[in-house]
C-alpha cells in the first residue's frame, strides 16, 4: 500500500470522526452554533468540499506513525481528530487576529458571523479537541490517556507563545535570525510534534522511539515552515500570481527577512521604510536574493529535512506505512524521493 | 473550623497554586505575555490585590467539597486552579465579546494589550487550565484524572453554548422564559456544578453521592444568577448608585425582563423600543416590578435555593468543612442561615 492507497482508506476514516467529534453541538438550540463549526471545517455552506476542507495533513500523520509501529491506526482515530481541531481552532482565531478576510477562498467565520461569535466559536472546537483526546479511553488505558493529552496541551501552549511572539514581532524593528525558530517552533513545529509523537506513544513505542518520532515531527515542522517561506516569496504564486500574494506586501517576518535584516545591506533599509508595495515586489525579491537570503533559507530548510530524516531513520517506521511516512515528508517539503 | 477559617487556610494554597501553573509561561521570550495573565489574576500591575483578584468562590467550592468528604483538599488543589483558570480565560475573552473597557475596576486586557493578544491571553488561560487538571495525576490515579478532565471539558462546552446564546439573544426580540434557563445553565451554572461533581470525585464520593454534589452545584448556581440579576436591577447600586450600572440600561435579558415581556404589557411595549437611559431606570424598573418580575423572580431563585439545599443535604457533606460549604452557600444566596 503506497500513500494514495493510505489516504483514499484514512481520509474518510479521520472525516468521519471529526464530523462525530463536532456534533456535538448539533443541538436544537445550538444548530446555528454547530452550522459555524461545519462551515469553517469545509462540510458545509458556501464552497463546501474538498477544496474548503484542507488537507488533513497533520491527522494523517498520526494515524501512519501509529501503524508504522505494526499498531491499528483505528484506534487512534480520537487522537487524530484532536490534533486537526486545535489546528482549526487555532485557524479560526488566527483569522480574527490577522484580519483576515479569506481562508482557503472562502470567507472566513468572523467575517461571516463577526467577532465576538467567531472567538467563541474558536473556544468550542478547542472544547470539542480536548473532548476528542478523552475519547482514547474507549480503547486505550487510563495512563496513556493522560499522557497523549498532556502532550497535546503542551503543544497548545506552544502555539500560544508562538503566536504571542509572532505578534509581539509586528511592534519590533529590531529583529534577527535568533528570533525566528522560537516563533516558528510554537507555530508550526509544536503540532507536528505532537502528530508524530501522539502517534507513536498510541502505536505502543517505547520511550525512545517516542521521543525519535517526536524529533521527527518537530524538524519536519521547521524544514516545512523554512519552505513554505521561499515559497512566499519566490514560489510560482508570489512571483507569478498576483504579487499582493507575496509575503514581502505581507510584511511577514519569514527566515529569509530575517537573514537579510542581519545584512543591513540594501534590503534592510528598504524593509524598514514600511509596507513593500505589489509594483515593487519582483524588485525587492530580487535584492533579498542577492543579498543571500534565498540561498540562506535553502541551506537551513535543507539541514532541518536531514536532522527530519535521521530521526525518523533512527525511528525506524515499518511496514507500507513507514513508506507512506516517509513519502508524506517528502510531499510536503516538496522533494523528490 | 467555619467558613472565615477555611478560607484563611485555603486561600494562600489556591494563590500559590494558580501562580505555579501560570508560571509555564514564566520564560524569558515570553516574560510580557506571561505579565498579561498575573495582571488579568489581579496580582501584578496598577491595582494588583485582593480587590483585582475576585474571591476565588469556585477553588474554595471544589477544596470543600473534597473536604467535606472527609478527604485531604490539598489533593484537589490543581483542580480547583483549572476551574479558576477556565473561569478567569472565558472572562478575558467575554470582555472582549462585549466591548467592557473594565473588570473589577481596572482596565480589561483587551483595553491594554489590543484584541488580537487578549484573545492569545485568553487562550494560554485556557491551556493552562487544562494542563492543571493533567497535574492530578501527581497524586490520584489515571482513571480518576480522566474522569475529571471529562467532567472540566463538558464543563466548558457548555461554557460556550451559554455564550453562544447569550450572544444570539442580542438579534432578537422574540424572547421568553423558556430561553433563559438554557442560557444560564451553561453560563453560570455548568462551572459551579463542575466545582462540587470534580471536588466529590476527588473525594472518593460514590457515583450516587457525586450526583447531589453535582445537582448542589447546578442549582446552586441557577438561585444565584437569578439572585444576581433581582440586584442588578433593585440591587442598592442598581437604584440608588449610578443608574447606568442598572442591567436594564446593558439590556441584559435577565429573568425579571424575560418574565415581563411574557407578559405582553406596558414594560415589554417601552423595551422593544430601544435602550432604556439612566434617567429612565427607576421608573421603568418600578413598572417591572408592578407587572411582578421581581416578585417572580424572587419566586424561582427560592425555588432553586430549595433544590439546591435539597441535593446538599442528600449528598450529607461531613464536618466542619460540611459546615463551611452551607455557609458559603448561604453568602452567596445573600440569606441569613
Amino acid at each position: 500500500m503506497n500513500l494514495k492507497q493510505h489516504i483514499e482508506i484514512m481520509l474518510p476514516a479521520i472525516e468521519k470522526e471529526l464530523q462525530d467529534q463536532v456534533a456535538r453541538l448539533d443541538a436544537r438550540l445550538t444548530s446555528h452554533f454547530h452550522e459555524m463549526l461545519t462551515y469553517h471545517m469545509g462540510w458545509t455552506g458556501e464552497g463546501a468540499g474538498r477544496e474548503a476542507t484542507g488537507k488533513r495533513i497533520r491527522p494523517l500523520i498520526v494515524l501512519l506513525a501509529t501503524a508504522s509501529l505494526g499498531s491499528d491506526w483505528k484506534t487512534s482515530l480520537p487522537a487524530a481528530a484532536a490534533v486537526e481541531l486545535v489546528h482549526n481552532f487555532s485557524l479560526i482565531h488566527d483569522d480574527v487576529q490577522d484580519n483576515s478576510a479569506k481562508r482557503r477562498g472562502r470567507p472566513t467565520v468572523w467575517t461571516k458571523w463577526g467577532v465576538p461569535m467567531a472567538i467563541n466559536a474558536g473556544d468550542a472546537m478547542f472544547v470539542i479537541s480536548n473532548l476528542a483526546i478523552m475519547d482514547l479511553i474507549k480503547v486505550h488505558p487510563a495512563e496513556t490517556v493522560v499522557r497523549a493529552a498532556t502532550i497535546l496541551h503542551d503543544t497548545c501552549l506552544d502555539l500560544t507563545r508562538g503566536q504571542f511572539l509572532d505578534m509581539s514581532y509586528e511592534e519590533r524593528n529590531d529583529l534577527g535570525l535568533e528570533d525566528y525558530w522560537p516563533m516558528v517552533g510554537g507555530k508550526t513545529s509544536a503540532l507536528l510534534s505532537a502528530c508524530t509523537h501522539i502517534g507513536a506513544l498510541l502505536g505502543n513505542a517505547g520511550e525512545a522511539e517516542q521521543e525519535a518520532y517526536r524529533q521527527f515531527g518537530f524538524h519536519l515542522g521547521l524544514a516545512f515552515q523554512v519552505q513554505d517561506d521561499i515559497l512566499g516569496i519566490w514560489g510560482d504564486e508570489a512571483v507569478t500570481g498576483k504579487s499582493t500574494a507575496s509575503d514581502l506586501v505581507e510584511g511577514k517576518n519569514s527566515l529569509p527577512v530575517l537573514y537579510a535584516l542581519g545584512r543591513h545591506g540594501k534590503f534592510a533599509e528598504r524593509w524598514k521604510q514600511g509596507p513593500i508595495t505589489a509594483g515593487e515586489v519582483k524588485a525587492v525579491a530580487a535584492q533579498l536574493e542577492e543579498e543571500g537570503g534565498r540561498s540562506y533559507a535553502e541551506e537551513m530548510s535543507e539541514k532541518e529535512t536531514q536532522i527530519a530524516l535521521g530521526h525518523l531513520s533512527k525511528a525506524d517506521p515499518r511496514g507500507a506505512a513507514g513508506e507512506s511516512m516517509l513519502e508524506l515528508a517528502n510531499m510536503l517539503l516538496k522533494r523528490n524521493q
